[in-house]
Formats: C-alpha cells, sequence, structure tokens
C-alpha cells in the first residue's frame, strides 16, 4: 500500500473532505441543530445513568464527536454517551469508588481510556471479527435484559427515593424498602414525564401522520418530545419553587467548555477496570457498528469495522482527556442525525460545536430541570430497547438460540452484565461444539434419473446391497474425531453384507490431526474386516490438507471426485450420464 | 429398559460372570502372576512420584482393580497408580501439604475421592463425550511434556541429592545448585540402572527376537527388566552395606493388606483440590479410556466409554477408602496383561490378590531397595512416551494442530501440567473457531458431462453469465453469520453483470438463529439489488430448520434439490439427464 493509501485508510476523512461542497454543508449545518437540542437533555440523562455530575454528559458528547468524524467510516454515526454504555460503566465504576466522589470521576476517565485502548489495538491488529462471537441470541438478550435493569435502576429518581441496588432483585428490595418516603410532587413530575413521553411516542406520532405529516417530520416531533418534557418540567419547578419541596434538580452545572482532564493509572485501579473496560468496548463495538452497518445500507455506503474500532478507540481517548466518561455510536441519535438529512461526519462536528456552546452558556439554564425528567426520557427510552418477541422466535425452531436468550436475560438480570453476557457467550459457544461434536451422519442413496444422492430417510433413493454411502454432515475435528469410528462399529455389527463403505464429504470442510487419526484407526478398522473405505467429493482445501499422509496412503479403496463416480464404479452400472456419452 | 437390563449394563460383571470357565481361569490365573511380579517395583516407584511413601502404591493397586473387575468394560485394563496421573498427584498435592506429611498422605485420599466423583458423575450424567475436547494435539503434547517433566524430577534420586522444583527450569536450577552434593553410590546404582534397563529395552527385546524367541515372550522379558534390576540392586545394596553409605532405600514398610481409610473433607481442601481433581479424571480417563480402545480393538470387544467413568470412579473412591491415591488404567500394566492371556477382569481381581499377598509379606524385602533403581525405573518407562515426531508430522500439513502441540508442550514444560493443557485446549477451540469464522467459499461451476459442481478456480467448469454460484464452505452461525453478506457486498460492487446468485448448501449443516438474520439481510439486499437469490442442495435437517421463517417466506428466488436442477433452470438450458427423459 502506499503511504497516500495508508494515511486514507487510516484518515476516512481525506476521502470525504475532499468532495465536501456548500449543499453538504448546508444539509450538515441543519442536521447538527436538530441534535444537539435533541443531545441535550439526553447528555445529561445518561450522566445521571452512569452515576456522573451532568456536564460530564455534555463534555463527553463533544470532543469524542470530533474526533469520530476524522477517523471514523460511518457517515452518519453521532457518537456520544449511550444506554446500555452508561449502564455497563456505572456498574464497574461501583466497584471501585463511591458515585458523587472525585475518585469515581476519575475512574470514569480511566475506564475511558481503557476501553479506548481496547478498541484502538484491536483495530490496529484488525481483529474486529472477535466481535462475531457475540452471537445475535446473546446481544438481544443482554440489550432487553439491560433496558429493564436501567429502567428499574431509574424508578428511584421517579419516586424521589434513595434507593440502591445492582440486579434486579436487589432494586426491587431496595425500593420496596423505601416506599413510605415517596415524594409527591417528584412522583407528579417524573409520572407525568412518563406518560407524556409514552404519549407522544404511541399517541402523537401516530396522530401527526394520520394528519399528513411525512414520517420523517413526525418522527422527529416524537424525538423533540423530551425537549419538551425539560423545559416544562423546568419552568414548573421555578414557577412553584418545588425544589425547595424536595424535588431533586440537576443544580449548578459548571459554564465552562470540556476540561482537560488526567485519568487515574494506579495499577490497582488498571487491573480492577481492566475486563469491565473489554466489556464496554466489545459491546459498544457491536452496538455501534450495528447501527452504522444499517445507516450505510440505506444509502449503499460502506463500513469498515477495523476502521470503525480505531474511530471508537479516538472517541473514548478523547473522552478520557477531556472529562467524560467511556462513548459508543449511539442508535437514537445517529438516526435523528441521519433523518434531520446529514451528509458527513461534519454534522457531527457541528453539533460538536453547538454544544460546546450550550456547555459554555446555556448550563444555568438546566439548574431546575428536574432529575425525575431525566429519569422518566431514560425509562422510555430504553423500554423501547425491551424485545421478549426474540424468546417466542426462538422457541419456534431455534431451541439452542432460545436457551441462550433465556439465560442471557436471567442471568443479566439477576447477576449483573457480566455474569449474564460471560454466561451468554459461553453457553453459544457450547451449545455450538456440543452440535459438532455430534454430527449428523445420513446413509445416502442415488435420486433415480439424476446424479444427486439423498438421505435414504426422507427421499425416494436407490441403494445397492454391499454399498454403504455416509454422507458426513461436519468437518472433521477432535471434538468428534472418533464419531465415525464408533458409529461404523455398530453399523458394521447390524449388517454383515456391508463390503464397500463410502464417504461422501461434501460438508466435509476441515479435517485436522485428530480426525486424520482417527480416520486412519477407522481404515484399519474396515481393512481387517475386508471392508472398502472410499471417499467421494473431497473439496480441494480438504485433499491438500490430506495429501501425503499415511491414511491417503494406505487408503483401502478410491477416493472419487463425486459420489456419482463412485456409484459408478462401485455397483458396476453405467450412469445414464455415461451411456450417453 | 428392564431392571435386569440397566443392572447388566451398570454391572458388566454380570455378563462375561456368568460365562467364566475352566480355560479362563488358567489363563486369568497365569497372568495374575506375571502381572503381580511386574506391578511390585511399579507400584513403589509411582507412589514415590506422588510423593507418598512406598506402601501407597501397593494399596492403591489392590483395591481399586478389584472395584474396575465389577464396574469397568474393558477385558484386560489394568488399574492402579500410573506415571502421568502421579505426577499431577504431586503437583496437587504439593500445593496444600509438605510432601511426607500426613496431611499429605490425608490430601492424597481426598484427591482420590473427589477424582472418583467426578467420573461417577460424568458417567451417570453420560457426559463421556467431554473427554473429546482433548485433541490429539494437547494429549500428545501434554503426554511429551510430562514425560520430561517426569524424568527431570526423578534424577535428584539418581543423584542422590534433595533437589526439589515443578517446572523444567525450577528442576533444572535446583539440580545445578546441588551438583557438588551428588553421591557417587547412589549414581552408580541409578545410573547403572538405567543404562541396564535401556540396555534391555533397545537391545535385549531385538536381540531375543533374533534368537527366534516370539515377539511375545521377548517382550514379556523386556518388561521383567525393572525386577531384576530391583533385584540386583536390594541384592548389592544389603551385600555392600550400601544403605550406611548414604544411599537412600525404601526402608521400614509395614507388613499390611490396604488400611481402611477416610479422606479430610475440609471445605478448604475440597475447593483447593478441586480442579486438579478435574484434570486428573478427565486425564486419567482419556489415557485409560484410549488404552481399553486399543485392546478392545484386537479382539474385537467393545469399551462404553460412560460405563468407563463409572469403573474408574468406582476405583478411585476405592482407593481414597484404603489408603492409596488417584488411579487410572495404565499402558504399561495393561499391555502386559493383555500380552500374558487375561481373558476377563477376574485376571485383575487375582493380581489384587496376589499384591495383597505382597503386600503382607514380602515388604520387608524391599526394605534394602534402592530409591535410585526405583527412579531409573521410572525415568525409562516415561521417556518412552516422550515422541517429538509429532512436531514434524503437524508441521508439515497441519499447521494449527502444529501451534497446539507447541504450546502445550512449552507452556507444560515451562509453567506447569495444568496451564499447559488448559492453553492447549482453549487454543484448539479458539483455532477451530476462528477458521469458521472466516470459512472458505468457493464460486463453483459445471464439470462438462456431469451434473456435478465444483470450484471455478482449481476445475476446468463451464459457467453462465449473470449466474454466480458460490459453495460455502462451513455451517452459518454466529461467528460468520453475516461473512456472507460482506462478501456479496464486495463481489457484486467489481462485477455489475450478475443476476442470480447460487448458494450451493451442500456443506451448511446447521442455520442458527443469528446466520438466519444474516441471511434475511442478504436477501433484502440482494432484492434490493434486483439480484435473485436462491439456495440449492439444502440438506434435510437444516430445510426443517428454515422451513416458516422469514427468511424463506421472503426469499427472492427459489430453492433447488440439487445445483444441477438450478442451473438447469437459471441457464435456461436442458440438461443432459432431463434431455434423455
Amino acid at each position: 500500500m502506499t503511504p497516500l493509501a495508508t494515511l486514507r485508510r487510516y484518515l476516512p476523512i481525506l476521502d470525504w473532505g475532499r468532495r465536501y461542497d456548500r449543499a453538504s454543508l448546508r444539509n450538515d449545518l441543519v442536521a447538527a441543530v436538530i441534535v444537539t437540542i435533541m443531545l441535550i437533555p439526553q447528555s445529561l440523562a445518561y450522566a445521571m445513568l452512569a452515576g456522573l455530575p451532568p456536564e460530564a454528559g455534555l463534555y463527553a458528547s463533544i470532543v469524542p464527536i470530533l474526533l469520530y468524524a476524522i477517523f471514523g467510516t460511518s457517515r452518519a454515526l453521532a457518537v456520544g454517551p449511550v444506554a446500555v454504555v452508561s449502564l455497563l460503566t456505572a456498574s464497574a465504576l461501583g466497584e471501585v469508588a463511591a458515585p458523587g466522589s472525585g475518585a469515581y470521576a476519575a475512574a470514569a476517565l480511566t475506564l475511558a481510556f481503557l476501553s479506548g485502548a481496547v478498541l484502538l489495538a484491536l483495530g490496529l491488529l484488525r481483529l474486529g471479527f472477535l466481535a462475531n462471537f457475540l452471537s445475535h441470541p446473546v446481544i438481544s438478550g443482554f440489550i432487553t435484559a439491560s433496558g429493564l435493569l436501567i429502567a428499574a435502576g431509574q424508578l428511584k429518581h421517579v419516586l424521589g427515593v434513595p434507593a440502591g441496588g445492582e440486579t434486579l432483585i436487589g432494586i426491587g428490595l431496595s425500593l420496596a424498602g423505601h416506599l413510605g418516603d415517596v415524594q409527591g410532587a417528584t412522583l407528579a413530575i417524573g409520572g407525568g414525564g412518563i406518560v407524556f413521553l409514552l404519549w407522544v411516542r404511541r399517541g402523537l406520532g401516530p396522530f401527526l401522520r394520520r394528519l399528513g405529516l411525512g414520517a420523517g417530520a413526525a418522527d422527529m416531533a416524537v424525538k423533540g418530545g423530551p425537549v419538551v418534557a425539560v423545559i416544562a418540567s423546568t419552568l414548573a419547578v421555578r414557577a412553584f419553587g418545588l425544589a425547595d419541596q424536595g424535588v431533586a434538580v440537576v443544580g449548578i452545572v459548571p459554564q465552562s467548555l470540556p476540561p482537560l482532564t488526567l485519568p487515574a493509572f494506579s495499577p490497582q485501579l488498571l487491573r480492577d477496570l481492566a475486563v469491565p473496560a473489554l466489556m464496554i468496548s466489545v459491546i459498544g463495538f457491536v452496538e455501534s457498528v450495528s447501527v452504522a452497518k444499517t445507516l450505510a445500507a440505506r444509502k449503499r455506503q460502506r463500513i469498515d469495522p477495523d476502521q470503525e474500532l480505531i474511530g471508537l478507540g479516538a472517541a473514548n481517548i478523547g473522552a478520557a482527556f477531556t472529562g467524560g466518561f467511556p462513548v459508543t455510536g449511539g442508535f437514537s441519535r445517529s438516526v435523528v442525525n441521519a433523518d434531520a438529512g446529514a451528509e458527513t461526519p461534519a454534522a457531527g462536528a457541528f453539533t460538536a460545536v453547538g454544544l460546546g456552546i450550550a456547555a459554555m452558556s446555556l448550563t444555568p439554564l438546566l439548574h431546575d430541570l428536574p432529575k425525575a425528567t431525566l429519569a422518566a426520557t431514560i425509562i422510555v427510552a430504553v423500554l423501547s430497547l425491551v424485545d421478549l418477541s426474540i424468546l417466542r422466535r426462538t422457541w419456534r425452531n431455534a431451541r439452542p438460540d432460545f436457551a441462550v436468550v433465556a439465560t442471557t436475560i436471567l442471568l443479566t438480570l439477576l447477576m449483573g452484565v457480566e455474569i449474564g453476557v460471560g454466561a451468554g457467550v459461553i453457553l453459544s459457544l457450547a451449545l455450538h461444539l456440543y452440535k459438532t461434536s455430534r454430527p449428523h451422519v445420513a446413509e445416502v442413496g442415488l435420486i433415480p434419473g439424476t446424479q444427486h444422492f439423498r438421505n435414504v430417510l426422507r427421499h425416494d433413493v436407490e441403494t445397492a446391497p454391499g454399498l454403504l454411502m455416509l454422507r458426513v454432515d461436519e468437518s472433521l475435528f477432535f471434538v468428534n474425531a472418533h464419531m465415525l469410528e464408533d458409529l461404523l462399529r455398530l453399523r458394521l455389527a447390524a449388517d454383515r453384507g456391508i463390503r464397500d463403505v463410502v464417504l461422501m464429504c461434501s460438508a466435509v470442510n476441515v479435517v485436522d490431526f485428530s480426525a486424520e487419526e482417527g480416520l486412519e484407526a477407522l481404515n484399519h478398522m474396515l481393512r481387517d474386516a475386508g471392508i472398502g473405505l472410499h471417499l467421494a467429493e473431497v473439496k480441494g482445501p480438504v485433499m491438500d490438507r490430506l495429501r501425503d499422509t499415511h491414511f491417503l496412503h494406505d487408503l483401502n479403496g478410491k477416493v472419487f471426485q463425486s459420489q456419482f463416480d463412485a456409484w459408478v464404479e462401485l455397483t458396476g452400472t453405467a450412469g445414464p450420464q455415461r451411456a450417453a456419452e
């Protein structure tokens, strides 16, 4: 690769930046204004969810978005604090410091730095494929459970009680213990906020569409709901002096651009946060890439997952040095950005400028914003993540996947995110390996009038006496290396008339060293019994692998290109095809 | 299953016991006498290797062999202390107690009990297949490294120095530090023993065979070598009063049948020994089953791995309550047993009687047996386990397996058995998953004059313009769920003329929920691009799985039974086959 090409690969901005024009500028500016307005309450809310002061949410939405604009490959992805990553942040930091303390905020910087370092390292080593090990059921289960956990965790703000708890049971017990302390005014604001936001989402959107508003404009109005709730509840607090009646408000937020901060680097802290950082990186990456791919597919653009790792890594390191906390590409903010017409990452840069202005000048207006309203916006937002339909869909015809979803949801709710996701990943790998360790092997016969072979139990096929044709439906490797030997020992004991065995290898993609030994043993067993062992439809890569092995050398039979060739030769019938030649 | 059949399954003795006759009795008795003589020095040696008093080796060879005779399925397997398991025992016990202490011997009982419990549980749950996860390269690498470690660890007895060390480097450094303390007489006995035993093995055996002795008899003479060495060196010690000159001898061994003992069950000890017990169970089981299978194959008998787990479990629990330590089916003792003509497990029972007599009456004769001789027998025995040829064989055409062997050997030697085997298992799984996450996908075409489709890059095949036929060489599941989408996006961008894509699914054995979503996304992508997506050669189980899914419902194309059917319909050419009908 030329130095310039390398530079372009690592700096996608060089690509779109060259072609930037006035029309793109106008569209990006419009999108940025809309996104900025939406992001102000969202940033404050997710900072609260992460257990951090409100300004951290604003800071985490400024520099990271700028760095992603330089290094990221998605044109519309908006990077900043998101619900699930904020939950993971709170759960990780709760282990090392008390929420609200200086150590807690410093540890948030360290966590962002570590996540950024992990993401960068994975990107530079081009290990983006590792995210594939999080299966769809694990991700779905985890997101659903996180949505429920987050919503449950925010109820304390809606009720105005000092409850705690990390797991669903812990939160429930803690809330139950504080039921006597519920504050009426807070509940009115929080409960009212939830009802209003749900109505906006479920009632207003369809209503506006019926009025003839375009779907995009109607959605935009729905997305504006939280802004309306924030303004209305802030004005209510101020008008009725509710802060004096015990309604918790955001309070004093410093007027400042993001400060320059240094993460704490004590060895103990780095050790404690290493696993959570890895988790946040991988989950944040998976979430971000799936959003980016969805948006890119709409416009036929391309996402490079390895470069995305670099973009998100830079964003998190940026967050670490500017008073933020771990960030990733968020679904709702990105969709708003795309719907509002953003054409290039410059829209993100303009959003950053907008948020910078807000951080410097608008924060006094936020003083009387009730925390209950922020909690209401979080609850309504995360409940849309909860999707239990996957349980029904996997139960029908993908039971192993059902087991994985159910395990992930239950363990995440009851024992926390790390155990839930870890168990989900291990269970999905274990179930897959269990399946491959006991593969399906079909006895096949010829479908009359064709050269095609199918399972004798499912199709009406021709077979020949003394000829056993087996289709092995799995790669042969250590977990099933001796399966064929065991299976044929039983089969031969039951049927003494077998003279030839043909293994149809169309589904054998790999033969490892253990399986090679297994095949050798099988060959010896069949040879001792006076039975021929033949292979058919062995693929190129497998044939390359077996060439020059003892097994192929001593093979007590032949290797046929196709199953039909084996049939023709071993049954002595000329195939219809050959007859015609 | 009838109660009687259940009883027969769990008590194989009911099966062979019914048909036991005079001829079998004579053969079993002869075999038992030979094996008893061989087992006396071997039992003492492996007890020493495990860090236990010599009588523990005798005890561990008595009751376990009886219990295995009742519950085990192999006709010739001899159960007792073996080298590798004794090494694992020493390494586990060294973590919890000082060798030679009472706590050490009690912990050995606990370890045997835990291993027995694990084996029994695995057997009752029919989880014997779990042993398949130890691939051939991991087992080979581990056995080779263990052989080297054991031999190195025994050098201290040959040199007569009080060295220690657990890893190759540790042992080497410790020996180097004691080079000044080497005892001449001990070295003469130990070194002489090694030279003699190597000569017996490499020189005497071939010599006797050249003299016309049968291979069996010659091998038997070779196996008798250690007995000769034991007798000769014991007489030498007595004759020259070498014990007074500092030659370490076995010393006083109590004259007793195996005592009734109770393992220690403190929670801390159980926790500390849980992982080593699991390891010993699985490794001991794998070793034992492979020996049993080899012997059974010679006589066309059958081994039931799940029942073997029960037999070995019972044997270990027996060891725990009769002053023993962890045992398993050993290679050399089993081969001698089989070669000496053992026909049924009764031979094992007679061996137990023989060893019982030895434990009661012959132990005073062992007083002057030098430990250096025992060490020499161990060293020569385990060096035959060392097989570095697997490194060469895997290097040639199975590089991932090479990586696994090399890692297992190196880490076992340098960091101990648990880390070595653990890393080997994890690496073999990871390499397999890595491979399946980036599967081989071949573009195929029709081999002229047949109905067989092959890789266009390897074979001279027909293709058709606008028709892309891809053979997917892997099951579709979460680790590669989006691979086809990514691959086709690139392929379609490069070739704008494609109108139809046929996925030849002969190697797709599984489609999980994640892959179903991936296929749906692929279908949408192709539909939006006006390209048809077709499937061919979908197997029965996969078709069952996909029936009633959104993907198949919305499929923008057809499902063909064979690739040839797809070719005929999509190219509009009548196949030669159809033309003939």
